[in-house]
């Protein structure tokens, strides 16, 4: 039971709380509106940062904010811990996990999932690194292997511990290889005296030819230079076929053993009920120029979820971005207000503010319109604009904290191998709730 | 295999990291011994804080320190995340998960675990709160429920999710019991503006008749009138007979139901394969008063696992506490130096520094020698001290940082749900390891 008070206002469901859905909410405080956000956390990830999340250079909750404390100022603004189950458009209603809700309009913006194109193995095995959970897990997991090739009483497995493989040249791919180089550098030979440095090896491998395919060519050689000076081993133009017993398979038919497998080399649109001839590539919502889902007026899809052929400087759609969702948010959340008031809606445009990746301590590419620069100065640039964007002055406090420190100390010190306690309650919470969805 | 290189030193092993093995490992740097840390978590944690990660005040990396940091500065130290599995006396020898390791000497420092007195329904349900692990378990389940009472259809089912059953008055019960009360009374009207405050309620039963039995009568009263003006409902006298179908019995009858049923009300040693006549009460090893384990000379046990009934002023054994580990570990290591140097061991003798607990915002009672104060002045005096023991610059700046910010806002906004994804190799290699030991 969603359990919302009733109002004569009409009410707007928001399903995921990630930039775009957050946006929204946001813009649609103190308006005509009832809100009511849904996601399967109860927080929302600011996830260009997951990767240091991942390589033990920040906290989780330095890049994770509570939902009820961003709603919490808003009387008619409802926050709801729910998965999206189904949509029933005729009816205006949605089932989540938690029960039935009615809709005046629907907001989708539930994001992406990592994409294993179709290969069980892969999926099964690869560790993903999609949200805050998972960038905990592959700590986990990185440290769990090192400590454990301490004590290997084989030489091919202690290789398999110790070679890291990414698979996949975006950003996240470059950003975490780099993270992990600097922790190869700079904390590893004192944490493990007794592992030879050299032994850790990181692959990243990339079907392109190119690192950061998204960004311009020049920004790819010196990522690529980069990484390379940092010690990681750059594969390019290689797809991966399979990962089995411990080993990753690229085309060519060459193989890196591996326990370390990480997959960030695709998303797709995190999948609803909505049927498939709705869908664009990437299993993504085909959205018009006003956000609208195709055949409904009160259905829009925002973010990563959706595939906007309409704005005529991206005829393919938009670049996966949080700047893109944050945009449509925006201009969503004026159309609805626009709507109420029998106005016309205005059609999406993006303005593209620029792109920046950043490799490790001091290095950075960037690139803003016509400009485009690296080393330095696009690293403080990269500094600012996510301690900028990150909310709440608590956590931008957090954050500058740590980067100080590790820069200072060259000591990224939160190694730890941490995994929550489950609750019985919860785990049987959770199996409940598993069932009724099998069985509807 | 443990893998530890060849040496003239003799080896001393220590089997856990709490205060006392983490002490001696520190005691005995560069010393002429060879020193071989073993702890089941790669990170030493301060417990006395434990209860403010439980109740999303701190970060579970605030009060955890990596051991590999600790011991990098150190040539012959070495440290391996494992966990003990037998002794064997006669040989020299211990099992543990990685393989088998030599020992000169062996110091037992495995602190103690839960104590469920036998009853199986309370072990499976209960939430327990021994470490970082539990403590974020604990944190995650009360959020967790507090989200799905905001959704429940029967009113039966929401008095469960917001009944707070805290078994045990002990100082985690007093200091979880003070650090919950302020939440509700803080931080959930703004979180869950639909949540009515009263129906929120946290129970401290505790057998005994008073809460702090281990302290001076006077702090016992004093911390229950603090406990009652915060709202919290202490039940003194009682024993929790059972829990089942979400409630818990007492023995006079009565039940509470719950779903958040948190146990703090006792502690065992942690269980060895040492044969059961060495064992004393709680399942204590019984030493000597050079905290050897009786009839050898070369084991040793320190700590909260150990019983020492030697020293003329604890006839009974010594209170379980940090400061005890804390002084047995020093005098262990001088008395390791005198044996290597053959002079004579010296027995111990445990110097009481005093007492505290805390109970929520600008309270506390404090006990040093002859003096017992309460209120904001002990308050102060333990925050210090706390600051002061919890180890690292970082950790205590971060600490600090949490604390004041908490204090200003009167929000500590670590409210997130979250558990770390756990990677495919992880859990076959634990699946393996567990086989193993079943297997021997």
């Amino acid at each position: 039971m969603i359990n919302l008070p009733q109002t004569d206002k009409k009410r707007v469901v928001i399903v995921g709380g990630g930039f775009a859905g957050l946006k929204l909410t946001r813009e649609l405080e103190r308006s005509d509106f009832q809100v009511t956000l849904i996601d399967k956390n109860n927080y929302h990830q600011f996830l260009p940062l997951i990767y240091q999340v991942a390589s033990a250079g920040l906290e989780p909750s330095a890049i994770a904010f509570s939902f009820r404390r961003l709603v919490r100022k808003n009387r008619d603004c409802f926050f709801r811990m729910a998965e999206l189950r189904h949509i029933y458009p005729e009816r205006n209603m949605i089932q989540t996990s938690i029960g039935k809700v009615g809709y005046d309009y629907l907001v989708l913006a539930a994001g992406t999932v990592t994409n294993f194109y179709g290969n069980s193995d892969v999926e099964e095995t690869a560790i993903p690194m999609k949200n805050v959970s998972d960038a905990m897990g592959l700590r986990n997991a990185l440290l769990s292997n090192f400590e454990r090739a301490m004590t290997c009483s084989t030489a091919e497995e202690r290789r398999e511990l110790l070679n890291i493989v990414i698979v996949g040249g975006g950003a996240t791919g470059v950003e975490i290889a780099g993270a992990l180089a600097e922790m190869k550098r700079f904390v590893l030979p004192h944490d493990y005296p007794e592992m030879f440095c050299d032994e850790l090896q990181i692959f990243l491998i990339e079907g392109q030819d190119r690192v950061l395919a998204g960004m311009d060519k020049r920004s790819s050689v010196e990522a690529e230079r980069s990484l390379k000076r940092m010690g990681v081993k750059v594969i390019l133009g290689q797809q991966v076929k399979d990962y089995r017993d411990h080993a990753v398979t690229l085309a060519d038919g060459s193989s890196i053993p591996t326990q370390s497998f990480i997959w960030v080399c695709g998303v797709k649109a995190a999948p609803t009920d909505l049927p498939s001839n709705l869908l664009g590539r990437g299993g993504r919502i085909q959205v018009d120029a006003f956000n609208r889902v195709q055949g409904s007026d009160n259905i829009f899809c925002i973010g990563d979820q959706c595939l906007m052929t309409a704005d005529p400087a991206y005829p393919g759609g938009h670049p996966q971005l949080a700047q893109v969702a944050i945009q449509q948010a925006r201009l969503l959340a004026a159309n609805l207000k626009r709507m109420a008031k029998g106005e016309e809606m205005r059609p999406f445009g993006y303005k593209n503010h620029g792109v920046m990746a950043t490799i490790g301590r001091n290095r950075a590419v960037a690139e803003v319109g016509r400009f485009k620069w690296h080393g330095w100065g696009a690293w403080v640039t990269w500094l600012t604009v996510h301690l900028m964007f990150i909310l709440g002055v608590r956590n931008k406090a957090l954050v500058f904290f740590n980067w100080l420190w590790n820069y200072i100390t060259y000591d990224s010190s939160i190694r730890l191998i941490l995994y929550a306690h489950k609750a019985k309650v919860v785990i049987e919470r959770e199996e409940r709730e598993a069932k009724e969805h099998l069985g509807k």
